[in-house]
């Protein structure tokens, strides 16, 4: 099953997550849409923000990835979850060269990844739970643009990944501007923090905590 | 339960260990203290050396490191670790900033911790578990400067921490300054070694080992 | 057991391994031979080719890599497994310093090492499956240059070993002046390929895959 | 965020899934729906189906366990997912009286759960990632029947949960009579083919395999 | 180093908390003292506490538990410790027959044990991290009754260590006492409860929750 | 590739192997051969010995285990390794009535296996890594009855597989007669030590460890 055709999140929204980075928007957004932390990117000091293409395929079968280049867009960022678990190379330097032609900015997989010098050289960002050689076939179809689950988080095509050093998030697609919005508001209200907390003010008075400490510990 | 006066270890043990780094110190002192090896700088080449401030907390909430800060000194240590696993994302760059005002030199955490790129920029050297935005609530107490266990090793208040891209070790107060000289012992006599098996001269034969081997080999 | 002499693969094919690089050398041999992936290099850009020299050690001692020092020689690489699971540090900067002296260009091991940043510094390139100052002691004998399994992998002495930031594959002796051709053969092919992708062709086109897919579909 | 009021499956189908159990079920479903292994049974020969009554908490609170109970009706299953990683034990024997006096036929979570030895007295099911005493707070809030994540598999509330020593699977609410109706005939159809392979019969034949294999031996 | 006295826990509090068990022990001493849950029971049903003799041994070496029968008596529960992660088996049928021997009530150890079936059949209860036949050698020193670390928590000889299907708890010899009368209230408090759930009472009124919600919503 | 006929191990040594079970003959043979911990069976109790059968498939495919009835015999072992780690469900009631009507005694599975419960009930032994439902295709060759690596143990066609409730140990072929009388020699070794530990005599004395000890001592 392959959807060619999925509504976009707002394009500054896109932008303005991009630039608040992973740990703001997860605040952001009420501390929901975490993918699990085992996805680590393949090179430190990428930071990238788009749509996403889903793709689910079986453990060892890359096929559908080559299906879903067709449906990528300039902004696109593949999401890959295989039907089980597996640590298989699905993607390397070939298909990053074809899916950076069709404008893709990165991709989120919820496998193995290889070829990390050429792709750290291209500077094409991966987030993965492996790096692996282990080649897979071209023998069974799969799903593209399907809702997924991708390390823990639920994922619609379309939906904005966000990822950076520390994971990758997803926003959905309805929240994208509140979301942008929130993440805004947060970075600005910590910046007035970060400067209290560098003089030493302690987090206890500017957050109010005595009071609550002293409340917990009546109990 | 907040202990707030812990002794200190000798400044100049202190200083020594962070030199001989932790490899040396863990043998220097018999091969114990270490903790386990699934703990991971967040960016290659910081060590540190410094006394524990040891934070036992609930999973998911960081209450307790905002009430750690207020017993921080100069060439503190911040040791945390939670009652249940948990990979949440205890600390981030404002508790860093707020900490470094305190003359913390690092942290070391059996969790997650957040804002990689910041702390790295900043340069403030964390030892952890996982990188993760998970966000933590502040609502439910726990305790500093207890005795405490942090990945599988037994820490009080007051301990050396030594930290580097080996891991991260720990020194029992009362012995820093044996294990210091120790370890400067073990450091001269390596340099002997190191350039002998430079030269192609064999650990077999440096370190008398073909007798032992023939031994075993008769049994 | 030591075995002293090993036949050796041929070193024009081991050089061109090396080039190759370990996903086009495991694509090459019809994906087999990889070791598993949570092999991991202690800093990146490192990629070697050698003869294996192999080393089965009990949990815990070292003995046995000493023992071996004396059977390397130029172009070795050094291949260890404990007899069961183990992340203690086995290795360091004073086992390097002894095996460089005798050609030694790398160590592969299913456990531990330290000496991290020594070892970075010195250029000294490994593969383990963790970063441990956990010290080893010297109490039990093992075997040197018999057939082993290392980190899923059935290696025999005197086999290549193909190792970079992808992780590790070993080409049987034997087969070494083959798989180096066809990794030629393959990387030629590839370049054409890449060439396609880069304009925006599809994979689904270069490769074909359409056909497939609608076979596949009709089943 | 509580919601009362969710649409329940048609109780039939739920009685065929339960009959027909977790393998078939997912396979009937075309191999989709199934939670992560990690999920095992605290006793053996348990197999259940309803309809899921889903709870997202944090780590290390069970609160919203007590607030689901209240939503609880004949025929429910509990889901429950921790907002991040836990093995601590948020359920018990206490929990277990409260839930099966209103009607509730077992428990999944993707945590921990304690009093296995009481809970396999009082045949109450249990599929979880771990067993462990470790005691929760209430203190923080969650939700109630929203979609949530469970051992990587998205789960609305009112879909039909089956479990039984193979796992857990959840099938959609609106797919539950489909799903069941394939069930049966995937189970009168492998009966079948069970006195066939009883007999000696090769699957090579009965599925028509050779055909199969010499295709794919000549690409 | 071998330590042959140890003072001992009081007996009746030792046989107060095995009657009491492992969640109720560890929520009566304020939820402390938990043991990792990747300890496990060779066979469901077993129930013990005992006074703790500590072990500390290298990895793969078994001599010290040889070493530690010698100073246990009637009553000892063994707790072992290898000083890195290990799964071997380093006690078995034998092992099992010359502890009972002396009067011990059971193993725990943060390591693999091997012999299952015999041990079932003698009723000598386990609770390992693995089962493994992986066999240990005699030929290392290390200590026995000194505090340890064992599956994470910190161990001192003399303590009291309870085991049931549910883990594993450690209880402080100078606290064992308070903690079996805490057990007590605890399990008799824990009655009422019992009955007023089972007539379908809710947690929610019975624990005085719904207030408590109130209050975190309004936040 | 396929290969029809393989040299079968004594029929006496067999037996004996399966009678001594896995901790002697993995002691009997030099503590070698153990396959790794995570095998467990899915039921307790089973315990046998037979010659491999070996299958090599592809993640998530089962096409070679159907291919591989047509060659086992009465008294063959299936074991199968996929060339990358799984614990998709690849064998299940069918295909157990399937090869049990061909002789085979029982399976060793480095991935999942699923229908546990009508598997316990046919006495089918399995010993995997996990239990799943989690469905195979039948799209991609592998081998049978080619050297393979299951579970970190290199195992050949035709050697002997031993497993019961400690694990699975594999023993070479033509090694299968020494190791079983080296078997028997350990067990009845054992008796005499057994019946001496029983009366209180300690490992200390009977091995003779008091010397060792301070031979260790003094170094």
């Amino acid at each position: 099953m392959v959807v060619r055709r999925v509504e976009l999140p707002p394009a500054d929204a896109v932008r303005a997550l991009e630039k608040y980075g992973v740990s703001t928007v997860h605040e952001a957004q009420g501390r929901t849409g975490l993918l699990a932390p085992y996805l680590r990117p393949i090179y430190p000091g990428a930071a990238i923000a788009g749509h996403a293409v889903t793709v689910s395929l079986p453990p060892g079968d890359n096929l559908m990835i080559h299906v879903a280049v067709e449906v990528c867009t300039p902004g696109s960022v593949l999401v890959v979850a295989p039907t089980s678990p597996s640590t298989d190379g699905y993607f390397g330097e070939l298909l990053a060269t074809s899916v950076r032609a069709h404008g893709v900015k990165g991709l989120v997989i919820d496998a193995g990844v290889r070829d990390v010098r050429p792709l750290t050289e291209m500077k094409f960002p991966v987030w993965s739970r492996a790096v692996s050689s282990q080649g897979t076939v071209k023998a069974t179809l799969g799903s593209v643009n399907v809702p997924i689950v991708c390390a823990g988080a639920a994922i619609d095509p379309g939906d904005v990944i966000v990822a950076d050093d520390d994971g990758v998030v997803v926003v959905k697609r309805a929240e994208a501007a509140n979301v942008a919005a929130a993440s805004q508001q947060r970075a600005e209200k910590e910046e007035g923090t970060r400067q209290r907390l560098a003089k030493g003010e302690l987090g206890l008075d500017i957050y109010g905590l005595r009071t609550k400490i002293k409340e917990l510990d009546y109990r």
